[in-house]
């Protein structure tokens, strides 16, 4: 049987804090079989952006891309995280490369059409838009690749593209070849039933549950379209998607912790 | 009989320069054959450290790198400079995929002993030090690696190494398993016989002709170390060495532009 691919998504709040980062990147050296890493920003570009003067702006909490701030972006995502990851990595035994939507045309996207707002440089991922035989290659000759939060359209400009979304279409992506499980790590131990409990985390959830949980409120605001993303992928193919602390990595993608969506 | 691998280094002169990049970039990418391309710095590392308040040193000209300007190169030169022409080849049909010593441990690197002068995070590149089979990997699969002027020594460490260094080992260590021709791409059309006279390129040089001229005075300066390495290129057994303007490159590829070392 094929090997299992773990798709990881790590976000700002461990990439700001070296120590967590370099923990939980021993726990994702050591995982077995084929295995992506996706990046996102973390507070690093906002404060390296105050101190070029360019302002972060934000629109329904998606930062709006103006040249100065794709330069930024592409600077200190493309550049700084990605390649620090890629060397912690290599240094743990982890033959990572690193990688933006560019490499090898490895991820086409779209500009974000204008609607009521101008997102600027934001790239949306179109059916087809991840090049997967790319990303196959790579895997079957032992890669791990490192995706920063970075797209292209295909006609030389970089554009920004949501991490978790990146994360999602490779999944969905790669899941025609291999299974596929894909872990969002993010700041508390998975879905909660009591948001004020960590101890209170759902193990499981299906679209059954996920729509009780919402009717009685209890997975609410930024938890929607998370578990609605996740069962999402898991329609289109992937096997399955979790999600918990970065911490917590080994024990979510073992299945002991975290909340997941089948 | 093999393809030639072409090792194509540009400078700062270029990359500074927009409009001269996309046109050299659209020759490079119409180069027939497995190709590479290196690229150095620029003086946007430096009007980026200005902002940032990171000064630029150099001593013996060569730039020290302490923890802030390192971060500033990585950014810089692996970010926003490297993922820039990655984007502008994939829009010009080459499959570029760009790298740092670190990504796939393309070139481990040591940190330059401290002598009269500690230059700081600054990578030497040893015997063994490029990773050959993963490059030629890359090649035989149709990809173009670019190489951004950064190296890693194998225990997390990123390093600041010199663009012409990492051209060079590259081509020697490829030299071993393909024929391989290495541009340096620098202001001048050539070697000149006359320093004012930009049509007084040298077509050809030799060991025998380099020390004649350099006995007359006419190689002076920091053309010794080009020429002297580019023979020593020769020697490690890269087929041709060539030095020229990079507006030229397809004259110097095809043969019928710039100095020809052999």
């Amino acid at each position: 049987m094929m090997d299992t691919l773990s798709v990881i998504k790590i976000g700002g709040n461990i990439i700001d804090h070296p120590e967590r980062l370099l923990a939980v990147m021993k726990d994702f050296a050591a995982l077995e079989g084929p295995k992506i890493l996706v990046h996102g920003g973390g507070k690093i570009a906002t404060t390296i952006g105050d101190r070029l003067g360019i302002e972060s702006r934000y629109e329904s909490g998606r930062r709006i891309t103006d040249e100065a701030t794709l330069e930024l972006v592409t600077m200190v995502y493309g550049g700084l995280v990605n390649k620090g990851i890629v060397a912690m990595l290599q240094s743990l035994g982890c033959n990572a490369i690193g990688l933006t939507g560019g490499d090898g045309n490895c991820i086409k996207a779209v500009v974000r059409p204008v609607g009521t707002v101008d997102y600027g440089f934001a790239g949306d991922i179109p059916e087809e838009g991840v090049n997967a035989s790319f990303l196959h290659l790579l895997l079957q000759s032992g890669f791990t690749p490192v995706l920063a939060p970075l797209t292209h359209d295909g006609k030389g400009q970089l554009l920004n593209t949501n991490a978790d979304t990146i994360a999602q279409e490779i999944a969905k992506s790669l899941a025609k070849r291999m299974p596929v499980k894909l872990v969002y790590c993010f700041e508390k131990g998975g879905v909660l039933m009591d948001a004020v409990d960590e101890a209170s985390v759902i193990p499981h959830i299906d679209r059954a549950l996920f729509e009780k949980l919402q009717a009685e409120h209890i997975i609410t605001d930024g938890m929607i379209p998370k578990v609605s993303n996740a069962l999402a992928a898991v329609q289109a193919g992937v096997n399955a998607v979790a999600i918990g602390r970065a911490e917590d990595l080994s024990d979510i993608v073992s299945g002991t912790k975290g909340t997941h969506i089948k």
